[in-house]
């Protein structure tokens, strides 16, 4: 399998600290050594770093890692390859322009029987399940709006109708963004966490770090981290339920079919306390 | 203006020599400093780096220069903001996926009454005259050729016939490749140079840089490098004319509109050897 990474924020922010403990899963302490990708945007443009080796020995990775590229909207993946060779043509994130908007899609898990589906004019270059998927998915939401579209959470709602159906042939966890919403959509493996004033400390699982987000933040920042597992492990994560989305624009959750989701008053003090625990 | 930069090769060829000259020119020998970007091709798959900061000064252009990726089609540019404001989102080159291989694109030179031209499908993202101009190319070739062509060399011809077009509308140089080919158009300033064996040295007009590619490559290399204006003051570099238009597939021009077309044939060692005077 995979594993991702998402960002949303409301003031740009730079994700060191999380690329660095996911980076160590592509094979380090994780097997996730077939490529990574990770796509910034900043306003409506994006800027994509890949390498098709192991990110834990990644020249580019350590870049990364060391030069704080600040953005309110970021996805990442790192990549155990199942359909599709090692290259760069299959190495996650996707982008393709839509609606004079890029789309950057990364995609966990693994689809049978989708080869007939229509993908419209946005054909897959490479030979990943992922790709395809995502091709598809572009095409259903151009048929279902041929024109660019102002009801952007109408537009997740139906992108979730297509991942319920794309789930129907396998495991399909997934992050989305055009680079103002992120959205994320979990079959089996997929967590997000806000962190908000009033910050605190917390310590990568992979690697000897620990950050006093206090000292990194403003008292006004708003941030989520979406990731396939926990990437600390003294902070308390949000774990999806199969079937679950969750939209995030700048950091905060604006939308989701959870159960949870009554309970994420983010506005009420108290609740917001109960969700650092 | 801007200035471009563009590769195609043989075998996988790092342009590391060539890139060390152009950065300069981001705001150091050059007044280039609103931005920089290359898109390296490897196989069908592509990786691009860019910053909207001066290349001259730029950590992520200075990995670029010092690690060596080997690719045998590359598209660089730096920019002289002119339409559209120094951002992400307007740093060229610009990539787009038709009939499923990665086109990317750069421009140089500005344009002017153009904006009722359609696009298609492909809707510019950005504010620039060029990306407006790829997307409207983009959409002629889909408009041309609905399906996936099989004759590359007539779409490269076609996509001569639309840079016509753009070149009543103002200055427009170009760099156009899908991976394999790698194409270039003038308005007034491009020049490029194929590097075959027998090898010698060259050195950078922008930079203290002396390379000998006998030490740096196999006999059987040949690698093309186009550019704004020539990167190297000991070698003879070919100066495009107005409206002509070089295909390049594999380090080898192999289509072109230019009377000199007819003596630049490689095959025979003769004038291979004059070429190098």
């Amino acid at each position: 399998m995979c594993e991702l990474l998402g960002m949303s924020a409301n003031v740009p922010t730079d994700i060191c600290f999380s690329f660095a403990g996911l980076i160590q899963r592509g094979g380090n302490t994780g097997p996730h050594s077939d490529g990574w990708g990770i796509a910034f945007y900043e306003g409506k443009g994006f800027r994509t770093f890949k390498d098709p080796n192991p990110s834990c020995d990644s020249k580019i990775a350590d870049l990364v890692q060391s030069y704080p590229i600040k953005s309110r909207a970021v996805i990442s993946h790192i990549r155990q390859a199942n359909r599709g060779e090692v290259s760069l043509v299959n190495t996650h994130p996707f982008t393709r322009e839509l609606w004079g908007r890029y789309w950057t899609f990364a995609h966990n898990g693994q689809l049978a029987d989708y080869e007939d589906w229509p993908t419209g004019r946005h054909r897959a270059v490479g030979e990943t399940d992922s790709e395809f998927s995502f091709c598809w998915l572009m095409g259903e939401l151009e048929k279902e709006y041929p024109q660019p579209p102002t009801d952007m959470l109408e537009v997740f709602r139906f992108v979730t109708k297509c991942c319920d159906k794309l789930r129907e042939r396998g495991v399909f966890n997934m992050l989305l963004s055009d680079g103002e919403y992120v959205m994320s959509y979990c079959t089996n493996h997929l967590y997000w966490i806000t962190r908000r004033a009033p910050f605190g400390k917390a310590s990568l699982i992979d690697e000897e770090m620990t950050v006093n987000f206090q000292e990194e933040t403003t008292p006004n920042d708003i941030v989520t981290v979406i990731a396939t597992q926990p990437l600390t492990n003294d902070e308390t994560w949000h774990r999806m339920k199969p079937g679950e989305f969750s939209l995030f624009q700048f950091g905060e959750l604006i939308d989701g079919n959870a159960e949870q989701l009554k309970d994420v008053a983010y506005a009420k003090p108290k609740e917001k306390k109960k969700r650092r625990l």
